[in-house]
């Protein structure tokens, strides 16, 4: 008999009657399983509550928004063991708190520090379906915490490690993880099997199937993450642990983010410290820089760039033109249309000349390179925005993405 | 200093602008006074919740519908919370669970067994206000439950009898208790106080001011409660202990209640069994009784007459065919167009004629009488529905009620 937590986001349960779909999903996978089933709030509801709070308050509570917040997913849960009881199964629904979910005290953004799943266990031995709000938690002093963006993802990846399960599905709208967008590139493939750190990499890079934590979080326990569709049946992509001894493509996936904006601070004195205060200005702004890129100094003189989210160009720019005067800048440059494409993959490790071949593909298409960043199995290019899909295609092709290895 | 519990209905909270109006409402009860706040869930969120239930489940599991509807306090504690916060007071919002509020079992409909007051005392004990989600509990297996219907009023009496709070204060859409609907009797007069039985008497007769249960609490535990208005700052009625060595008005209020109907069993055997036979099977059907009378028996015949909600009507008389048959009686009677009428006050234990003079000033206006039940603080007639309005106000005149000794 094996252990699954499967997990259904706010879309998957926007209405009754989709509620009522989930819950004959669940009931597909029911016979011989055990199963742990952790659901977001309905649809736009957690939306309807922040604008709620804001109409009341300009700055509410964190501790009260968590408090506020987490009604959400508590409807759900109720509403689907309900469904699961009506189709025939026994299933009781757990709170955040009711399941064990220990966070530490920062609301809305909360940690989690521990997991005492036993109150679940005994539902699943007594046969029951535990149906389990997502995003949620308990401080040490008793109080209701949120997770954050995504928490659900995380809320289902925690409990799969707690209680060993054999896998965490996380049903999405998706069916799975692509070598591409297949929007822009026709022939993109679905990956049957992607390594964590690539996952990480795919994630932070725009591919937004997963959220960032819970893959750090499935890493770190070795929890198996099976990224699959609601709607259907066949298989999606598992996110396990890297094989070694098997051969690898070397690159799994082909990124783009065109949310981005870039700035460039011109002729900046070379001394220690002018980064600090640059970056310093921007993060009192809570403006979060993305890639950061800094050339090596000529004359006592460097230029400074980076990325960041398109909506806080404008605040950046007029936060940084009296920093660069006070620092002793030239300058300030920025374009507010840029997009990042970069290649992932664990491959990477082991072949040379990876970049170089990225390079060159990009300019045998005459598209210009802005700034470049690499991690040990990433790439990452930033280029003029309207290039965007015309290089994520070209690198697709020029890596054979599409043929990939079966890993 | 004083301590005050304050309890605002769902219509007080139904948006963000009514819960901010709540929240002005409460800081003018701030200075010297310790406070807490018990809230409903916003206008009508549970009918919604009940709603979706419905959608997905014709017969939704107790314990999943208290997780359910327990959501719709939890986000007016939040936003309340916030709204005092933003009018610059500290103010701390708590769960049934997280206020201490042990229950039995019965989902949906739970009894109060204890209340853990501890985290709502240090609250208070900081300078805080605390803001209680009504209605919810907590059972010894650590099962969120819920306490019916009217229940955020026994949260606030309760929470008062445990924190021996000065007065709970129920705010409402009406401003106070008084002599007769003041739609049918123009000269009704509010009542500045009330016993607790005489408000037992009224709030069962029909005056929908305050749960019944609520009230019982008050008096087992000898909490003051005062009725007042949401929306104006006068004094309305306190519901106190009886005061003897005052003089008393012999008749406090008049009350009518026109959502009954009336069954009779005709010419029914007089042995040992019957009435249980009668009632059991109505009793089955989820049926609730109220009056019930039964004459002496002439040739071992009698008859039987009860009252019941007009809604019910038709299920009971289906029912209650094949029982007449069976026992031998002759067949029923029944009128789903009946009104009941009452007096109520203390003033009546040292009272005698006080029937008779209802009874007289029926007669004199032709108005017949078709059942009559008493008890120790009232007289009940059940009359045509199409004379309920002219009972009342020939009543309210013939003991001279609007007058009524100040007491």
């Amino acid at each position: 008999m094996a252990l699954l937590v499967q997990k259904f986001g706010g879309s998957s349960v926007a209405d009754a009657e989709k509620i009522t779909n989930v819950a004959r999903r669940v009931v597909a996978s029911a016979p011989g399983n055990q199963l742990v089933v952790v659901v977001s709030a309905m649809g736009k509801t957690t939306d309807g509550l922040l604008a709620l709070a804001r109409q009341i308050s300009a700055t509410p509570d964190p501790r009260e928004m968590d408090m506020l917040l987490s009604t959400g997913e508590q409807v759900t849960i109720a509403l689907l063991a309900m469904a699961l009881q009506s189709l025939g199964l026994k299933a009781r629904s757990f709170t955040g708190p009711q399941v064990g979910m220990r966070t530490d005290h920062s609301h809305t953004q909360a940690r989690i520090t521990q997991i005492d799943a036993d109150r679940v266990r005994r539902a699943l031995d007594a046969g029951e379906i535990a149906v389990v709000a997502g995003f949620q938690g308990l401080s040490d002093q008793e109080e209701i915490t949120t997770l954050g963006r995504g928490g659900s993802d995380l809320t289902a990846v925690a409990l799969a490690a707690a209680l060993k399960a054999d896998v965490c599905e996380i049903y999405t709208d998706v069916d799975g993880v692509y070598t591409a967008d297949p929007n822009i590139v026709p022939d993109a493939r679905k990956l049957a099997r992607v390594a964590y750190d690539e996952m990480l990499e795919l994630a932070s890079l725009g591919a937004k199937v997963l959220q960032t934590r819970s893959v750090e979080f499935a890493k770190k326990y070795g929890v198996t993450v099976h990224v699959r569709s609601t709607f259907r049946p066949d298989p999606g992509t598992l996110v396990t642990k890297e094989e070694h001894g098997m051969e690898q493509a070397v690159v799994t996936g082909v990124t783009h983010d065109r949310s981005q904006a870039k700035i460039s601070i011109l002729r900046v004195p070379d001394r220690p410290g002018i980064a600090a205060r640059v970056f310093g200005a921007i993060s009192a702004k809570n403006i979060v820089v993305d890639m950061i890129v800094q050339n090596i100094s000529q004359d006592g003189y460097t230029d400074m760039s980076f990325t960041l989210p398109r909506g806080d160009h404008a605040r950046a720019v007029a936060e940084l033109g009296d920093v660069a005067r006070e620092i002793g800048a030239r300058g300030i440059a920025h374009d507010e249309r840029v997009a990042k494409v970069s290649i992932v993959g664990v491959g990477m490790r082991s072949h040379s000349g990876v970049a170089s071949t990225m390079f060159a593909a990009l300019a045998r298409e005459g598209i210009n390179i802005q700034m470049i960043s690499t991690s040990e199995i990433a790439v990452s290019c930033v280029i003029e925005d309207k290039y965007a899909e015309l290089a994520v295609r070209t690198l697709h092709d020029a890596f054979d993405v599409a043929r990939g290895v079966t890993r």
